[in-house]
């Protein structure tokens, strides 16, 4: 008989516990299905319109990445169709350092052109991201001199902090309260090579320390790593995000995102500070490397709207979003209030309330997601809404009416 | 000034060490970007014809994983184009498990018949594996009875090796020898409750032992985690790969595999043994869960694929790729000879003969690349080969007749 305590082979949970982890997520997951609020199937006629085929239900999706509405624009659906008929092929199905298609290399160097750096694909942010903090942690990006202490902010992704682990293989892992510069400064007086790992617009709403952090790299040689997803494509001149477009790179500085949410296309981007780091992240960046890189469907999509960016056309839609936060905050004012940014959370304070809330909303044609502890603090609960420029003013505005009627009545 | 010792901060590095993997990786790359075989940069006429645009150079693709050819299939271009123009998005941009489009639920339910199985899609065959591979650990897959020790073949592809520092956050983890039962029995001895993971097919060739491993199932309740990514489609009467072949699935058992090889689409597939898995990982597999999903273009070419795989044409191409690996096993017999997988190694011993190889085939057409230590073991360097169903016979005897003069007048 086995004579080994099964508790042995417990791992240390220095970063991560399932079972914690769960006991918390499926608790929210399960009462959003309760709600009717998981696993909903659509046709999809727009971003205002999706169609429940078997109960002919419709509802307005307010929980949607696709900020500026691009996922449905004509000319990046176009793009993928070309680059299919064009290239005659869904991928190579090779490494893309050793061959790529000429495709991919012009979508390389429209996002160089308009990032103003280096700029490397991947078939999604987070691979992105587990690809290239190690090389942080282990020193192989950021310039020489070995290893550099990861400082994860409470509050960044999920796609970050799951990659704790394999850095802590690297070096020393340590967390920093939100936006909490002087712990941070703490950190980078004890340490000579620290690295910061943060969200630029943050999932659950408002903004990294930006000048607090550049000055904390210029003092220290603190090195910045972001997530700037939620701001791509909305903020900025050619929608570089908000990071991007408020720094000059250099080689203590990497932003990637999400060419999935505001962009409206697929895959992931990663803005080097370090010319020599491109070839190197392509030939070592584990799941970069040797898992496949956006296909052409992809990269056809990605060259059409990178085009867009460069014309007039998101200055309109950027602006049609802008209008749209103004409008919600003048009639739900919140902390965010006035910040730009498209996420936004009407709080109720009770969780059953929220949970109500978002099932009475999507009753009435709008799908937003009840968000409460451990998402947000105790007593804090709410609905987290996302606006987008393609959500029409007589949505928008009967949105809010709906929401304003059932607050009153609950 | 800082009083801290820099290496206070360095890792344990019990799972993965970058300067280590370095010291070893980039000798390979760089020695391969020497010989001109990196970063080339082509136009797509067909497998066996790329073309490099600025010197009109030509050449075979005997290194792609495409192994049916069907990346280039016109129906499944015409499934990514019809899917796009049909829904008119290119994906809603939020998370599939609150609300997904029916064609991805059309997707699911294809591939579940196809591998008689809950199939549960992924944007990457490795972010399936980064999301389910800690769950295993963590005993939260595989029923009840907490945490798993588990076990990684030493040849086990690096998407799932990458992801030991986060397993071993949750339970113990150990390295098998290759395909080493004996070994694998003791731990199942010492330990109650194990998983083992595994290449099905594996990337530098042969197979898993599948019959003792399943022995050991029996015994031990030995969970089993299969990458068949080098298998899947290219076996089967369905393509379901060498594993799905040759077991019945049960809540033990777990599948993943790419569809970006010989499926000739994007993404990857997850097969469950176990219904309840399916909402659960939706729910809960880190990158599955928030990250993207395959995008509406790679949805429709899996769809396309999927009803391909359904057809008489998967048999002739499986067909036709077998009279090609059988007749390149006849030029070159080598230990894998008539073992079926498409995966060659032509051995030619010293590390300069391997690269001068690779480097003369190439400027005679053929793209394949150069392996040697740490890849295969000290003085067994050589010529990686991929075989492909869609390799015509004439290029295929003109390959074998190129290798055959290089080595002679080697």
């Amino acid at each position: 008989m086995n004579q080994n305590d099964p508790s042995d082979i417990v791992g240390p949970h220095h970063y991560r516990n399932a079972e914690a982890m769960l006991a918390h997520g499926e608790r929210v997951w399960l009462r959003a299905a309760e709600s009717g609020l998981l696993d909903i199937h659509v046709d999809h006629e727009s971003n205002d319109r999706l169609i429940v085929r078997e109960t002919g239900h419709e509802f307005t999706l307010l929980c949607s990445c696709s900020y500026l509405g691009l996922n449905h624009h004509p000319r990046i659906i176009e793009g993928a169709v070309t680059a299919l008929r064009k290239t005659g092929t869904t991928a190579l199905s090779i490494a893309e350092i050793r061959v790529r298609l000429n495709l991919l290399v012009e979508l390389e160097e429209s996002l160089r052109d308009l990032y103003r750096a280096p700029a490397l694909p991947g078939v999604s942010c987070s691979v992105l991201t587990a690809g290239i903090l190690p090389l942080i942690a282990s020193g192989h990006i950021g310039g020489a001199g070995g290893p550099r202490v990861m400082v994860f902010d409470r509050f960044c992704h999920f796609s970050m902090a799951y990659i704790k682990p394999i850095c802590g293989d690297e070096s020393l892992v340590l967390n920093c309260p939100h936006n909490d510069l002087n712990y941070l400064e703490d950190i980078c007086k004890k340490y000579p090579r620290v690295a910061y790992v943060a969200d630029g617009a943050y999932s659950m709403g408002g903004r990294t320390v930006l000048e607090g952090l550049l000055d904390l790299q210029n003092r220290y040689g603190l090195f910045l790593y972001f997530d700037d997803s939620h701001s791509l494509s909305i903020e900025g001149p050619r929608g570089e995000g908000y990071v991007r477009a408020n720094i000059e790179m250099n080689p203590l500085t990497l932003i990637v995102g999400s060419l999935a949410k505001g962009f409206g296309a697929s895959g992931g981007v990663a803005m080097l500070g370090d010319e020599r780091d491109f070839q190197f992240l392509y030939r070592n960046a584990g799941p970069v490397t040797w898992s496949q890189n956006i296909d052409v469907a992809a990269t056809g999509a990605c060259l059409a709207s990178a085009d867009l960016h460069r014309s007039p056309e998101l200055g309109q839609l950027q602006e049609k979003l802008r209008r749209n936060i103004d409008y919600f905050d003048q009639r739900f004012p919140t902390r965010f209030s006035g910040n730009g940014l498209p996420i936004r959370l009407i709080e109720v304070g009770d969780e059953d309330l929220a949970v109500r809330l978002s099932e009475e909303l999507y009753r009435n044609g709008y799908y937003c997601s009840a968000v409460f502890f451990p998402i947000v603090a105790r007593g804090a609960a709410g609905v987290r809404i996302m606006l987008r420029a393609d959500l029409e003013t007589d949505r928008l505005v009967s949105f809010c009416n709906t929401v304003e009627s059932l607050m009153v009545s609950a």
